[in-house]
């Protein structure tokens, strides 16, 4: 067992579930790590969520292709929300771990997808448990598809606004080996990138390999924009700006010996800022058409929004209301998560409803120099103390709007 | 029937034989036609070649996996051997023609190959009905896999020069919309040029695609080298020299979100000597090299020659005696060939023998003037008169070594 | 005159000295300003100075070309070393100031230097003439040459840490349109970036413009270097880093029609730690280097450091020191500065002695938005309140040191 | 003495005159090379050649700054027109010959300009003596500034169409290392190439180095346009044409710190038809262009024609004439001139008054290889037998119109 800080003062009282549940959430969470799925494709572990939010009492909604809403009425008060997400990756585990999934699955939670489901699923089971401690409405909202992008929208888009209450603060939070001692934090502002996903395809004219002036050549027309591209970062954005702009794919023709027709390119950007993040994919457009155009393209390139994420960016009012409560319980073990490049869909849960939102980082190591980042196959939380200190960063998350000291 | 001149003089005996036979090679070109062949499988119609070659009384030695050789000696005299090439080409026909092959075999005639092999064979049972008009050993050797430059190496290296004897000139030619009314033609020194195939992988460092500082990113790698490689032709080679640097394929990456670990490029040469290819060649990865040096790839680039042409260059002396012949035979009808940009796999066969050689063009039109080129799904030559055009051609061709006035 | 707040507590002596000096530093500052000199032949601006200094009882020591040190000793305690900068622009004042330089000059404060000088000059004048509210040593340093980045390094370079005595800590100040309402203030951490400037002469070989093949073509190898150093940017530095390579000029050639043998690029970079820059300088010599060596140059590049200026990053002990007195005297005043891209010399002073150091900023306009920037031709800051104002952050920048409360 | 063919049959009447003037011809080459005067400053040049012309009884005409026509009737007959030209070089003759130039006159006759005007007065000379061998009109024509292509647009714009009588031909000559043994030809069709010379501004925004996103960089525009220009000859022209596009000089910007406002590009084209020539320049244009509003430049790009020399393609009937001379009077010694891809402003001549013409090489050394090009310092004719052998071939080529056999 760790000796990491336990709950006290007014949120002392949930300890004891915390304590009789433990066994329980190792299984839950043991069974949905082995049983990764991938991006909206997470039946079965949709259907264990559902399971265990009817066993403990809260009254389930189901909200778009596999996301599930559990509500928790328990008289007068504020409204809460927390997100989990709890789908996997396309990665072959290379963990070693007893309770590995089977690496032949090609599927893996290497994003910790997994914990944050199960620790969400504790502080429901430690609420309904507890519901002398705390009063006002309880909802857990399980997220699909959040490394495509798509379960966001994908509930947003069903109705959750139209069928579960507008909260009065939507609350998540994500692990990782980012704070060391399994530190918790993070700042108002920008959290993580906003991030736009374009297929390009540029259309030029094909010619035999040896009569290039009877072609618009799509190869070298792909290599001017890829190289004309860097300059929007380059030059293009003030230097104390975060922005990316990464062409990943590039694919075109069959031969050495033939100009194909088209070549297609698959572009990102990151921004902090919808600003600036319009200003880059503004920026693409414009130089894309542009050297088409002087390529002579007898057909217009095309662009595709193919994924993405919306800005991220911490409210400052309940930033501040969590990180009090959070120094409160948890004291030197706050630490400073900064800013991520990556980016994270939660935002459109709670611009759905309209709400405020704040999401935080639990560190998953105590020491994280050299440790395997989010995405590695060799991703691994140190499951004690992680499984019971996210469960406890929840109760204490909501602790300020539901909880009276 | 056309009123293009026809033999005369100390060939005017084959005449005969042609009228004779004219039924049978329309047939024969037609059947060629429907039953397209695509490089090194053309199994049926190498089987049919020998039929007809053990028909009309020559000697049939296979060489390699669907080459096919006939040898027809009559008497003291000069060797030549004629060569015609039979694989066709992964297109599907569009000329409306009543003889047209089925679109949906997405196979067609479209270089004209049908139309060689139907003359050698025409010129072939000429030459078996007319022992009396020649002496000396006729060599009608067919050969696949033409147009991927594998067929003729194919027939090298399965021992053509040890299985058949050698000839003192190997000749050959080719039908396409490029001389006016189905002229005949060709200079000595470069006609087709000599093209080399490379495929080369680029070793970068893949990374998330938010963390481009991680990576060695090899899509911009690639990119540069494209843009750098203009140069080998914009500043490298001689303003006066043909040479051609054409990148076929460019593939690297799945997501737009993720620098991918590696780019495959796919590049081909054209040049009319060997030294300029080699400079090419040379200059192609020393850029490659150097921008992978430079971006600091952890694993050197590959490169893997997949395919090429030689160097195609006229012989003086056989080019005089043709084309004096020629000139004899066909009057106003002889024409300048030019040069093409395109490759041909010809000489690979007079040098596994070390002979001289000499090819020529005839050509498939009236009027050529807006007509399809050769590979056009439209590719149609006028049966009448190219069908007789091209046996006449081929008897004039070798009347020089074997036919005394 | 302005209601800004005056000093209070046992500051308030001060205040006395301030305004009896305000006409004969308004008379100082106005001199300065109409009699700019370039950097490093600022003697007319120098030798002033040092009369000042006499005048009102320092010890004088010249430092370097034009740099002047004034000492005054009182008794035990702290030294504080204090540092302006005096040297002027070459750009035509468009101020259309009562008080404008001569535009015909060509020459002006356009950075604000005048200011920083004659408040120091004041802040001198008000601790000479009130030695009752203050023990230990100030020193009064006067920097020329900032702009070119040459001064500071001339005064280390001439033995400054031999002549003048080594303070406990170092203080400087620059003031300009940042922070609305005169605000003051600075981080502590990265304040200006680091800057290299590097003169690159490329070395291709020249040829008659019709013979590029006998060329290495400098001016094609330049625009492939500008490209690719575009990549570190884009591509190599952590995307929350801020990073600059910006290539100011190229030369090369003269006609049309003949390749040049060589190309000068000069390039500058900016960033925020010596390790980034180090990187930034090193990526651009292994790409120039590598492009020529790919070129072909038979003479390699050659690399001149021209300018630059050091890593500026205030200490963080003395960073809250100042900032407690600047709180504590100026209140509401007090703002954010931020870290800007442009850079100071100022740290090599305090490396000099190895002292640690704090630098802040001063607004100079009461509403910032759309003031021109420091280095426009209508730069002004506002005489009344900033000549008082200047004068006393100097005297409350050096209390915690040298006044006790 | 050489002993190269001397001339015979109808034309050995000459040779009385070429031994009888050889040391006068000798001291005028001299007298040339050693005052050698730049394109359009050939005062002294043009005011000597005018003496000889009236000397030996030429009617003298000045056309155009420094160019002069001398006209010599003679009975019944066509007119032939022969042009040299006559300026010198900037360049510092390191030849080490006796009758070197001062090599700090830094001027120096490098292509061969005084051989060319001093065979025409030794052919003017020859026929002026010899009224009896020809009969017709021959025009001696001495053209200035043929290096800057500014001469013969000069004398074409001054009215040389008006003033002197249309001639039937226009003929000239280039001597040069080009064709061993001395010899002598060229082909109809393009012998050099036409070329166009254009500077061209970009105008972009200059800001701080350190802030480029306020700025549209013109250096990194100038650089893509550079690599962009690439690929006019490298994918738009056909391989087998001539294309030359260089970009000889590129200027802008000052400090390494500042993003300049503005950079000038000079570039040259050359190709052998117009068509070609106008495609590569409206591709430079288009590309500019293109770049240039992708770039977000507030002004557009200027474009200056700086200079040029127009196409320059032999007539055939001339070509024929003149050819079919030289195969009689100099057998083995004719040779195949090839074509250069530099420029001649010759045309010019011709096409002011609407004339035919032909334009041929003489070799200038025994063995031509490692010999020092034209515009060498170290270029040198061998006088002796150049010096005569020039003066036979104008005598040669003007024969068949005015020489009856």
């Amino acid at each position: 067992m760790s000796d990491l800080p336990i709950l006290t003062g007014h949120l002392a009282g949930f300890e004891d579930t915390i304590a009789a549940t433990r066994e329980k959430r190792e299984e839950l969470y043991k069974w949905f790590h082995q049983h990764p799925e991938l991006s909206m494709e997470e039946y079965a572990t949709s259907q264990r969520i559902e399971e265990v939010l009817n066993e403990i009492g809260f009254t389930v909604t189901a909200v778009g292709k596999t996301g599930k809403v559990g509500v928790l009425e328990n008289g007068e008060g504020p409204v809460v929300a927390f997100r989990a997400d709890f789908d996997a990756l396309p990665i072959a585990e290379d963990t070693g771990l007893e309770y590995s999934a089977d690496p032949a699955l090609n599927k893996m939670h290497a994003c910790g997808h997994d914990m944050h489901t199960t620790a969400l699923l504790g502080a429901a089971e430690a609420l309904a448990k507890h519901k002398d401690l705390w009063s006002g409405t309880f909802i857990a909202l399980f997220q699909p598809g959040e490394e495509t992008g798509a379960g966001a929208q994908d509930m947003a888009d069903s109705g959750l606004a139209d069928k579960i209450v507008k909260p009065d603060v939507v609350l998540g939070q994500h692990i990782g080996p980012w704070i060391d001692n399994y530190g918790v934090g993070a700042l108002a502002g920008p959290v993580f990138a906003t991030c736009v996903q374009t297929k390009i395809t540029l259309y030029g004219r094909g010619s035999h390999g040896s009569m290039p002036h009877l072609s618009v050549d799509p190869v070298v027309l792909a290599a001017k924009i890829i190289m004309s591209l860097q300059t929007i970062v380059s030059r293009g954005i003030n230097p104390q700006d975060m922005g990316v702009v990464t062409v990943g794919a590039v694919h075109g023709g069959d031969s050495p010996n033939t100009v194909p027709d088209s070549v297609e390119i698959k572009v990102s950007t990151r921004a902090y800022t919808q600003e600036l993040s319009d200003k880059l994919n503004k920026d693409i457009r414009r130089i894309v058409r542009g050297e088409c155009e002087i390529a002579g393209c007898d057909r217009e390139p095309t662009f595709e929004i193919v994924g993405g994420a919306p800005v991220f960016s911490n409210h400052q009012a309940p930033t501040n209301t969590v990180m009090a409560a959070f120094n409160e319980q948890f004291g030197d073990q706050v630490g400073d998560f900064g800013r991520l490049c990556g980016s994270e869909d939660f935002p459109t849960i709670a611009e759905a409803w309209g709400a405020p939102y704040f999401y935080w980082a639990v560190g998953s190591k105590q020491n994280i120099a050299g440790e395997p980042y989010n995405h590695s196959p060799k991703f691994a939380p140190d499951l004690d103390p992680v499984l019971d200190l996210t469960t406890r960063t929840i109760l204490v998350g909501v602790s300020p709007w539901l909880m009276s000291r």
